[in-house]
């Protein structure tokens, strides 16, 4: 059977072979659940992918959103399987049980979202991302707000939000306008327009639960005076029940690139002088509770778009399996050859081991971060926890930044693969690539994951934390060296981490020096620097775990995986990393053209 | 005034002060014009195109085409404006004036087309596609043909197309199946289906001229089968005036990623056994006759490309200009400091760099091959204008390939300077993005250009087209080695070269050994160097001329333009092109992963 969305042969490598998820269970946290468990839960959801969410994934695309009198209507398909969603108990696969999540490894969890999010990514956001408000509410909130707001929020009975974007306050939230005042009874009075607001009005939940930033009257400007609020749709009745309209109003819904089943609204705050907000944590604590879920939010978003690489991946490789065009080079010229599936060209092949590279080396980094996770979970010995919990810190940017930026592009290779029929719209890998622009936009833009890893996370806590990342690297290196098939490929990566280490010494020196702009103007430069690292890296783990495995003579279908492993490493490591060393080349430079053309020279006027 | 679309200001740097298109005007066939009429010329043009053209592009995009009952309807803002383009005389712009052509230089052409296909493309190919149809005719048609024909396409009454595509011929035209057989009257009846045939029905041209490939029935199998024959959607009178409706029908027209203003047409021939084509030039040499219209189109569409970037950065540097956002990054402990416009931060600085090296190395290697064409055209010596001509073959594959790619990378960085807006419908660069993705799909994908590129045009007259075009850059290196503001910049330029040249014959050596699987898996990285070192030779060009001009202290406008030159060569060459050096040492290493990995190895199954 062709594989769709995500190759779960190579799914099973991460979980199974590569980090061994079934060594969780013997954690009391995971104890109910086994590998057969795992796989039957990855299994249902990959059917419920496939067949339900897929199947109606063409109506948000082609019909959209349709914004009408402060309302929002979803595609009519949606609202079924929607519903099926929540019923099935897709909605929170790792969160706390003991409000309606059902507990499972992140990693676990990470499989069931690779398919829905390839399969219907707009669908499956509606009711995940109250997910992401309710955690914040579970981490954050009175015991009060998580009785109120959590089960409701874990079940996608109720959608959640983030408000933070406004129109003159965008990767700049310390510039927001929207303002409270509290009352009398303790509750809050907010003022104030957001724009940019993801599922901020539709017809798939009883009730939305807003997460909103806004800034208390007499409050300091800039971030440090911002608070977050909660701003229910309808009042919640203290016996649970929908109580008043709150003056909350969606006054319109954007018309996209891409994702358009997707509701991007704009909400009006207090028009009617009447939006209640409930403060959520301290005051002035907003920024603080904000980015706790944002890194989340941003790891989820380079999964995003890491599934939708995957599947135009597998749409373009099954295209190239099937279509037939030309003949094979070495026939040429002769006639009488007949003619060839496009997968024997050599630019079609070079072209689908390039996207293979990415979405695999990609899956695995997304599957390691996942598994620091839930081995943080697990872990007791705090100065452990908090090492794997710095780790995932530092991943944080290179997940979001790098895997948006390239997974859009694996997308856009797989249009070409298709030729001219990957421009019409029925080919479906064409709205995979409008989708998946998004990816490197919102949640903070590349640009700012860019400064987030140079200018916070490179340097955090004196560079212990870059040092630790190095550490992991290298202990794949050193046991990869140990195997010959390997070693060569080996040594290329750790010429590379080396150098990758000087040149982060040396960015790192200049961003604490006169030169600060710089440093910054090689930010994104080095963001993806660090992203090809990480995936030689990760290519070269995936190497000396098939390498290992191909050693026990498995059966021909296992040994055709592994060895695409092997070369799949192979190609990345001598035909991308070199390519790196160049990059590393310019960063080790720093020319400061970027800061010194004066601005009149860029032309245009 | 904000510069639209193109800036003015380089447009005449490379007209008047790079590639001097007034010296054009010593020669007797361009002797009627003048620096002055070229001027006026020009600036006509970009005010067509920003008042008409630009003013209906959203309706293009928006309403789009509407086929019904085998006619197409363009949206009704597009008739008024394609009859002004028409009257207006802005079709043939370089064309023969004997039958309708305005005679001016190619490079002046290129400057008028900049604005008319940066404002909207949809609306100037349905006026301008007849020109290559015309071409053609000019080219290889008999005295009669070109009688009827010419005229009424060189001024827009009629447009042309090209019907090459059938849905199991895309790249391998050798395996269509349209047939043509003659009859008695020497006329040919053509049976076939083509599919993806730009402006192959619209409702703006009275008549349109179609070129189709077909073979005529007994005829070899494959490409030197194939004969060309025109087939006019109304047959013509010999009084010029329209006859009997050919038997030559749409069946529908597509939904697209881009270009939605632009009519992608299924065509049906013979349905009723009727209709009627004429033989262009002779029997079986259909491809020959092609060809030579398709470099056209190829240097057209890499042309296309480079005004969607030009537009793109234009709009983009504008909005950062205007756009305030964040404060400096020195001030960013400050409360108190203002919020600056994001042309001032580090990271969007770099972006608009990158932006701009692109969109004018770009544009200077369009006007030299523009130039070379002009010069050729004006050749009494048959080597020199032998010579030319090969340096505008094998920068073809380079202009196309290249350009297509690089210029919607600019498209999609510009949607990211507008951060979250960017995503949107109303954000002007979010269609030209789409546009843009096109040019690197029709007219041969970016593979066939590689392939074209190192199977065809760099070993041309055994390497020494290859050679004349690394003279060509080593002038330009040699003048700005004796130049001190330039001199070591230019050295980096002249390492990187002295390495292209071996590794270009080290895998031209390849190609012809066992190996040629294994030399075309790495022909785009291929045409990606070579493309980058055209950016390095015409960055140093554009810096040489730069600085010579500074040196006669010219007012600050031009100073400012000039230094912007400066920087954006040194930009270029110290960020870019030590990347294209790592990528060098990949195409040296010239691993054959991708062509050893077993196609089951590729996984999805």
């Amino acid at each position: 059977m062709v594989q769709i969305i995500a190759d779960r042969r190579d799914v099973d490598f991460n979980l199974y072979e590569i980090f061994n998820a079934q060594e969780l269970c013997d954690h009391k946290k995971f104890k109910e659940f086994n590998q057969k468990t795992f796989n039957m839960i990855v299994k249902e959801a990959r059917n419920f992918a496939i067949k339900e969410m897929l199947a109606v994934y063409k109506d948000g695309d082609e019909i959209g959103v349709n914004f009408e009198d402060g309302t929002v209507k979803v595609p009519d398909s949606f609202h079924r399987v929607h519903k099926l969603f929540c019923e099935n108990e897709w909605t929170a696969p790792a969160s706390n049980p003991e409000f309606g999540g059902q507990g499972l490894p992140y990693m676990v969890a990470g499989a069931i979202k690779e398919y829905m999010m390839g399969a219907n990514w707009p669908l499956y956001a509606y009711a995940s991302m109250g997910v992401g408000t309710g955690r914040m509410i579970e981490t954050f909130g009175t015991k009060g707000q998580i009785e109120t707001y959590l089960n409701k929020l874990y079940t996608g009975k109720w959608g959640g939000t983030m408000l933070l974007t406004e129109s003159d306050a965008g990767t700049d939230l310390g510039a927001l306008t929207t303002t409270a005042v509290k009352n009398f009874d303790g509750t809050y009075s907010l003022t104030g327009n957001k724009i940019f607001i993801t599922n901020g009005e539709h017809d798939l939940c009883e009730n939305i639960i807003h997460p909103v930033l806004a800034r208390i009257k007499g409050d300091p400007e800039g971030t440090k005076g911002i608070s977050i609020f909660i701003v229910p749709k309808f009042l919640v009745n203290p016996d649970l029940s929908l109580g008043e309209r709150n003056d909350i109003l969606c006054t319109g819904a954007e018309e996209k690139h891409g994702i358009h089943g997707s509701a991007t609204c704009s909400l009006a705050l207090g028009s009617k002088g009447n939006c209640v907000g409930y403060l959520l944590g301290e005051e002035r604590k907003g920024m603080n509770i904000m980015f706790n879920m944002m890194n989340g939010a941003r790891l989820s978003t380079g999964a995003q778009a890491m599934a939708y690489a995957s599947t135009a991946y597998l749409y373009a490789l099954d295209y190239a399996r099937n279509r037939i065009q030309g003949k094979d080079l070495k026939d040429i010229l002769n006639p009488k050859a007949p003619s060839v599936p496009i997968i024997h060209h050599p630019d079609v092949r070079r072209n689908l081991l390039w996207m293979k590279s990415y979405v695999e080396g990609l899956r695995s980094l997304i599957y390691y971060t996942l598994n620091c996770m839930d081995r943080s979970g697990c872990e007791i010995d705090k100065k452990r926890q908090e090492k794997l919990d710095n780790l995932i810190e530092i991943l944080t940017p290179i997940i979001k930044g790098y895997s948006s930026e390239r997974g859009y592009e694996v997308c856009i290779q797989a249009m070409q693969v298709f030729g001219g029929a990957g421009y019409i719209r029925d080919c479906p890998v064409e709205a995979l690539a409008r989708d998946c622009k998004i990816t490197s936009i919102y949640e903070g833009c590349t640009g700012v994951q860019a400064m987030d890893l140079l200018g916070r996370k490179a340097g955090m806590n004196k560079g212990a934390v870059f040092m630790d990342f190095i550490g992991e690297i290298k202990s794949v290196i050193e046991k990869a060296k140990q195997d010959e098939n390997i070693k060569d490929t080996a040594q290329r990566v750790e010429t590379a981490v080396n150098r990758f280490h000087e040149i982060a010494s040396h960015l790192g020196r200049k961003t604490k020096s006169l030169e600060i702009d710089v440093a910054f103007a090689h930010a994104t430069p080095f963001m993806e620097i660090m992203g090809d690292i990480c995936m030689a890296w990760m290519h070269l783990l995936r190497a000396n775990t098939a390498s290992y495995k191909i050693a026990a003579k498995p059966k021909k279908r296992d040994r055709d995986f592994y060895t695409g492993q092997l070369k799949t490493a192979e190609f990345f490591i001598h035909t991308i990393l070199p390519v790196t060393m160049g990059k590393m080349d310019v960063v080790a430079d720093t020319v400061s053209t970027a800061i010194d053309i004066p601005e009149s020279s860029f032309g245009g006027l």
